[in-house]
């Protein structure tokens, strides 16, 4: 793990021992406690030593002017940064005025773990100071999953060794950052992001007010303490503008405990001001205090046992896998639970990378994850998009073009990426979007979300279509100059990947428009525009090679020529770092799946045949610098048959942040590559494909597992489906009959009567598929220090 | 004339009668003296009012971190920026302690005048001060064509009514522009860009020496002075680190004159340091004050005379067109006349347009009309080209490609761009460089030029293209992803006038090579490569569509959606301000001459009929919104015998800067459309083309125009070529007899024997030749006022 052999394998936690400090950023990220509203990076209470402090507030960003080498029509003129807020983790602690630091003195054990039943992150130090005096230290916090606005923390200290201890719990805000924005006058302004609005202190409680100097936010944080302490503790509060401190003094006799409990409250508001953002917290702390930690644990663990007994994926045979689905879970879970009216960043708030920016991964990632196991997560993600209409409307009017167009990279809703070719141009975004409202709506059967929300949001993008392509001399309706999602293409005509998305989002919007006739009318949708769509959607030009027999990624993307992958040396990857852009686009080189993708997004836009064909073709052009590729190509891989690909590819999306595969762990998680593991195994060892009739499986177990299990939230109840070498049960708690499809046979599942079926057998694929040299799936590195 | 009625037509001269203040900026522009080493604005002597002072040294410049939006592999870090140096025009004039401006008090006459013939700026200025006190003001300036480090001004004050005046000669460092750099860093750190080495005043004479803080040059700027003045003039000199001031006051009655001469030195070098700059500073002011003003003016003149014997294009019928041509050719000349060793930048030395970079331009239009007119001048700017090869090749390698990638734009040889897809993109460039090389070595015979830099350049550039290039499957060798001329299309495959200027590259190169086999050699050429080279240039991809019988712009170009132009309102234009980069680039929309630029520069690639289908085909869809465009339009437009259209844009091209067209004079001039307004008449209506076996003309006026006459210098002599409306005689002063091709006819001409040739009768083009609605060539607007 992280080239460190600190990690266990085990099915319910991940645990680091004794932390190399040199992954100290690393497992920051790795143990970062969220709700999609608040996000805590795993730092350690004493805020020292770290490797990049991190306290995010979902949507609470600063804005700065984007300065561009050489200015452009259209051009954002924005950058978004998510804040590091304020910082209500600290709890800094004196031991006979020693302050505690693993760094100096000794530490005999240190322990952290994270739970992911639970919901916390543990830890246990003893630690005995430079000048001797041994203390154990007992952490666990947690991020409220069902308090939104909430954390805490329970700090117990023991005296090994009669000690004075002194803890200062703290709000700190402004908190300095080991990095800088490369432009100085950015980096300037960035400095010092939280303007001082008020600040109180009295006895236990404490609150910060702040606000944001360009983007006109304002934020308030707050704290209250319970304390247990032998008698003689003194406990004194203070208030600065930008640091509040309660500050617990107190004589430990040997085996002496003193334990705190911190509430920390966190609001925000655009429009909101100080008195009520400090009501709000107030309100907020009085609850949890009268609550108290254990009640706040009990549900948090509550909350995860109805998560997990639908959602938990059992992997037998593989422990590490086991551990990465659980680990990936609970993550994607966290980003996105109480997300509620903002946005699904693509490292969810684990860590500064990407500017705490929203992609498209979202949507094709991360939301069908959500949808199988927290619907409510997929909706309230797309509901954040609906609020963004009216700029994604102004965004396309910006563009001369119709409908809207939804941002490639942002914080608000607004636009905010630098470099057009890989943004603007990727208008997938919009029917990736328009993808996974369909996906929503027909997997929830959510009417109410569908007229409210789903009519207005494909009737935007489906005239953005419109507006972007056009009726060719052949009679196709062709889409130019768009950027799909292999970054090492740009600007390129009829995408495959792009034109399926528009296609089904053509479709999807005339078919919602026609089910929804008031809504429909109301956004000024008439027959004509209707037919417009149809025909266009009819009519999409889907790129083939005759001569190779292959799909082309775009319109004659295979008469480029091919990428020397001889020529270029190990050394030479990731290629965006070693080549200019141009050299990479003008020739046969794919960062990352996109007919792939399409295939595994579109399985029936393809045959079998085609299937195999194209994946072998794109894989041996496939350098996978990115990564959201090794996903995609394990669910292909196990449709064609190539089990052992598969599990690779699983092997390695599980990994990615585990292994810090990207060595960029230390930013955040990858957010995508996580929900990947999950797709991976339900998409790919189960071959599980919505279709129109229902839910179809093929499931196969590669070598080495022994048994798989995952459960899908559907209507009216969960289903769970049980994969053996030779068998499949299905077991569903509905109250009426589920009829899903097993390979090719169709299967009614009862309530309380599981189906168990027989795997039919595999047919290997007729044609090897191999990756360019050293490209190889990255397999599983053992994590147990042999 | 800018919207002014103040300029009259006149054949030898622009003159500004009571020159508007609205167009003060404008009128510095046009004004501007320069001699390719110094440029100096046309200022008005006391300094205010100003639209935009301009003081330049070429390859002076100051240097600064390129911030992009977002980062990418090989982008240009740095960015470059002719500076604003030293102002030595500055004469305050204090009348009765009241300083002149025009702007206050009355001025009874203002007239400043530009001399094509003696290369001065004359102005005459008579002015009552706001307390009445009248004085005249006869000043005249140049900045040398025969001494490149030397300028002067003649400065007399004449009292109509007795005064007191007093003159203050000023050099001035660091002096505030009215603009700032939109990034706030690169301003604050551009904003007095001059650190100050030393400063000497000592009578008549001061220096001032800077230096660059970060690009690292230093500069020398002196001044000297004959003064002319009644008894009782006090001179006094003061030295401040960034200003030197002579201080003249006298006490005149009425009709006394003091009269200054000014003599202004520069010199900037890299390397030498402060002592030997300031001597070669005094050493060029001590030559000027013995030559003394006289002698300066008449070594002028007698520069400019002997330009003007061969280079001379005389035009009956068109007073404008008259005036216009000698205006373009003067300012073509002072560009690079003396820029020995560095580049002629777009604008000259007119202004602070482009930031002062140097572009494909100065090869592509500007250096045929040096051939032709001052061959030393196109020698000196090629010599710079190869002075900057080590840069080139490190670019090529960090490009990841072979040889060597000249930059887009510069001014020390780097390249400075911040916008890859219209700059790095754009590799024509370099077959613009080997262009240049082979025109001028086929022109001059330069033999030695061709070995010792010819080659070299040649090579480099033919192995770029190697690099960039591949053998695709149908044989042809391809060129994908570049960018051509034309910047509403970018990374595209085949563009088909970078393919024909690669042809050109590779067989010149390899032709070169062959010719110079020691040097060939020297340079690692060996037979293999030379193979290589011939059949790549054979193979060359030339797209042509055969429904549509036109040749493509680059490959599938014509299967693109067309531009709404119906849809577009005039408002839109230019395109780049109202629409993004994806939207231009995915449609059949061209901002200037991309394919007929290919046609121009390569006539025997195409037949006639293709010549005349193409240009219609190309003109209904070129918005024309680069001032690149209207001299190759009109030199097509002639070949195909629209006459009508050719003398419409050779009168838009004439009147780009001095109608003020594209709204950017003051920012400088535009050297490449003043180039083209030569190069409209001379391979337009004269239809000039160079062949391999020699020189071709098909020479035809126009309607309106009486007579054309113009000269070339050709090795071993001066041909001039006269153009009557039946025939055209040929005249020749060479030693031997010149064979030239006068339509389909081969013609000798013997020295001192001119030949009359009568012209065959005009074919009127069988297709019709349209622009978009409201994009017709600009006629000529009277400038006369009425």
């Amino acid at each position: 793990m992280i080239g460190s052999p600190g990690f266990t394998v085990e099915p319910w936690g991940l645990t680091a021992s004794g932390p190399d400090p040199s992954v100290l950023a690393q497992t920051e990220s790795l143990f970062a406690l969220s709700n999609g509203h608040i996000g805590w990076r795993g730092n350690l209470e004493e805020g020292e030593p770290r490797g990049m402090p991190g306290c995010y507030l979902n949507g609470f960003f600063e804005e700065y002017p984007l300065s561009h080498a050489e200015p452009g029509y259209g051009y954002p003129e924005t950058g978004e940064l998510l804040l590091n807020t304020v910082n209500g983790k600290l709890l800094r602690l004196l031991v006979d005025d020693e302050p505690l630091d693993v760094d100096e003195g000794t530490a005999q054990r240190h322990e952290r773990r994270l739970d992911f039943r639970d919901g916390t992150l543990r830890r246990e130090l003893e630690w005995t100071s430079p000048s001797g005096r041994t203390v154990r230290v007992r952490s666990a916090r947690l991020v409220s999953l069902v308090e939104r606005s909430l954390a805490a923390i329970e700090y117990e200290v023991e005296a090994v060794d009669a000690c004075r201890v002194v803890v200062q719990s703290e709000l700190l805000a402004n908190e300095p950052l080991p990095f800088e924005h490369p432009d100085p006058t950015v980096a300037a302004r960035l400095a010092r992001p939280l303007v001082p609005v008020a600040h109180a202190a009295d006895g236990t409680r404490a609150e910060l007010v702040h606000r944001t100097a360009a983007s006109g936010l304002m934020m308030a944080a707050g704290m209250d303490h319970h304390i247990s302490a032998p008698a003689g503790a003194v406990v004194e509060a203070e208030g600065l503008p930008d640091l509040a401190r309660t500050t617990i003094a107190v004589q430990l006799a040997a085996g002496e405990r003193l334990r705190i409990v911190k509430f920390v409250a966190y609001c925000w508001s655009p429009s909101r001001g100080e008195a009520a953002l400090r009501d709000e917290v107030d309100g907020v702390l009085s609850v949890a205090r009268r609550s108290g930690w254990e009640t706040l644990l009990e549900r948090q663990r509550a909350f995860l046992d109805g998560f997990w007994r639908t959602a938990d994926v059992e992997v037998e045979g593989d422990a590490e896998l086991q551990q990465a689905v659980r680990f990936a879970l609970f993550h994607v879970l966290q980003a996105g639970v109480r997300a509620e009216g903002h946005a699904i960043p693509g490292k969810g708030f684990t860590g500064p990378g990407y500017d705490g920016h929203a992609f498209w991964e979202t949507e094709t990632f991360v939301l069908p994850v959500l949808l199988a196991t927290c619907p409510e997560a997929a909706r309230d993600a797309l509901r954040w998009r609906h609020s963004t209409l009216d700029e994604a409307r102004r965004q396309a009017c910006l563009l001369r073009q119709r409908g809207a167009a939804f941002p490639w990279r942002t914080v608000s809703g607004r636009e905010s990426s630098g470099y057009w070719p890989a943004s603007t141009a990727a208008f997938h975004i919009n029917g990736d979007i328009a993808d996974a409202v369909l996906r929503y709506v027909r997997a929830t059967g959510d009417r109410e979300f569908e007229e409210r929300f789903g009519v207005e949001l494909l009737v935007e993008t489906a005239r953005l279509w419109m507006a972007l392509g056009y009726t060719g001399e052949d009679g196709g309706f062709h889409i130019d100059g768009v950027t799909g999602p292999d970054e090492y293409s740009a600007v390129v005509d009829d995408n495959l990947y792009t034109n399926l998305v528009a296609w089904q989002n053509l479709r999807g919007a005339a078919e919602a428009a026609t089910k929804h006739p008031s809504r429909a009318e109301a956004l000024g949708v008439g027959d004509a525009e209707l037919a417009e769509w149809r025909r266009a959607a009819d009519a999409m030009a889907v790129p083939y090679d005759a001569v190779r027999e292959v799909h082309a990624q775009s319109r004659d993307f295979t008469r480029r020529e091919r990428w020397d992958f001889e020529a270029t040396s190990p050394d030479d990857y990731p290629l965006m770092e070693h080549f200019p852009y141009f050299e990479l686009y003008r020739k046969q080189v794919v960062k990352q799946a996109d007919l792939v993708l399409a295939m595994a997004q579109f399985p029936d836009a393809f045959s079998g045949e085609e299937k195999l064909r194209n994946l072998a073709y794109y894989e041996a052009i496939t350098a996978r610098d990115s990564s959201l590729s090794a996903a995609t190509s394990a669910v292909l891989a196990a449709e064609v048959g190539d089990l052992r690909l598969a599990s690779e590819y699983a092997a390695e999306t599980a990994l990615i942040d585990l292994d810090d595969i990207h060595d960029s762990v230390q930013d955040g998680l990858h957010l995508a590559a996580l929900a990947g593991v999950w797709t991976a195994i339900v998409a790919g060892y189960a071959g599980m494909r919505h279709e129109p009739d229902g839910l179809r499986f093929a499931p196969r177990l590669p070598d080495g597992l022994t048994r798989l299990s995952f459960g899908l939230r559907l209507p009216g109840g969960a289903l769970r489906v049980d994969v053996r070498p030779d068998t499949t049960t299905y077991a569903w708690n509905g109250d009426s009959p589920l009829v899903l499809r097993h390979f090719r046979d169709t299967a009614e599942v009862r309530p309380g009567e599981p189906v168990t079926l027989p795997t039919p057998p595999l047919r290997a694929p007729g044609i090897p598929i191999r990756q360019p040299p050293g490209r190889a799936p990255r397999t599983l590195i053992s994590r147990n220090g042999d």
